[in-house]
């Protein structure tokens, strides 16, 4: 059984309002996709990491990782017109390049997470990985802290915030479940990994995320991410 | 008619873990709270400024103000046992005091306002105040930006997280409506001003808030706050 994470990079970074797409702009010198990448090798260096780009980045990002002489091995995949494309792209590599598919003998437990999202903690990958291995998928979340109004028709109200979790990743599946939710038609619906393998019947286990797994998509969120990298050479200077 | 700004300072900073309370605790050298009333002061220099402050805590502020050589003009007021009797406290004065009731001639447009939440924009505060001349209310929010999934007894689910919104601070509203709304009998599902105004019939009239406007209540809220004070001496050095 092997450990895969495939790792969502398929944005184009318009929303940045910048020239460089958001997962190739650096945070203390580093480019925020390779610190994604960092952080599921830091926690199992024999992991299997399939990166999906678009085909137009991709010597882009291998000029990158030359430069900064990034050795964490890793296999690149064509990205998708959709999220929901892009992973369904990393899955057939695993097929039929890894033969881990449910008509297989090869199983593993995959990993997917948002290229743009630097920092989950060492603690919530493991604890991904080790719940999915007990209840057959796990989606990390943590609770919303500002109060909240829900809008409707006819106005608006407050709902009891206590009741509602932000989602994170990474969502770790078995990967028989993973790959037959991923054969199904797409849907405008699937926001996210855990929806689609809702849509196929399977019950979502949630497990606790880590408050620093922000998602970086606009200036605000990189600001953020600038102040809370972990591996920031500043970091011990406030 | 008059622009006041009831300040809600009244948390002991527990959840910090840290000796000293939250509103306290200096961002590039000022205290948040003095953060917050320069907010305010700086959209109108003639703004009535009520701060609901904790008996413990005013001589430590006042001690304060004197070494940084605060001389925004504003009034204490002691803090109540929940934010629903502080709030309630700085009504009484500006009834009192200042003669604002709905008994009175006097009028005014009262915004409500957390004391750790230091960036809310001059063009927030200003929308609220105008927007809640026209409407009675204004209540700042920002779209929810992560996914999100509601637990229930049966399990969790995804929601459209379009239809939801984060609930900031300055809540503005009518001095008559407030005032009558906070005369009711305090009740725990009371969150924030609104939830009060609201129970007493009124419709809360939502308007953009501003992303920086944050709420401190934890240390990961300080570190953002922190890369995000826009007063910082080093905000042009990145």
């Amino acid at each position: 059984m092997e450990n895969c994470v495939i790792i969502v990079a398929g944005g184009k970074g318009l929303r940045m309002g910048e020239g460089l797409p958001k997962q190739f702009i650096p945070i203390d010198g580093k480019p925020v996709l390779m610190r994604t990448m960092e952080a599921f090798y830091r926690w199992d260096p024999s992991i299997e990491i399939i990166l999906v780009l678009p085909e137009e980045h991709q010597e882009y990002w291998n000029m990158l990782c030359r430069e900064l002489n990034c050795t964490i091995s890793h296999h690149i995949v064509n990205g998708g017109e959709s999220r929901f494309h892009s992973v369904r792209n990393g899955l057939e590599y695993l097929s039929e390049e890894l033969g881990i598919s449910p008509e297989r003998k090869e199983k593993g437990w995959i990993a997917v997470h948002d290229g743009v999202r630097p920092f989950p903690s060492p603690e919530v990958i493991a604890n991904c990985f080790s719940s999915a291995r007990q209840e057959g998928n796990a989606v990390p979340v943590v609770p919303v802290v500002d109060s909240i109004r829900v809008v409707a028709d006819e106005g608006n109200r407050p709902v009891d915030r206590s009741k509602y979790y932000a989602v994170q990743t990474p969502q770790v599946f078995h990967s028989d479940i993973l790959i037959r939710a991923y054969r199904r038609e797409y849907s405008p619906l699937f926001t996210d990994d855990a929806s689609v393998v809702e849509a196929s019947g399977e019950k979502i286990h949630l497990v606790p995320g880590n408050r620093e797994n922000i998602k970086i998509t606009t200036p605000f969120d990189l600001l953020v991410a600038k102040a809370l990298c972990p591996y920031s050479r500043n970091s011990d200077a406030d």
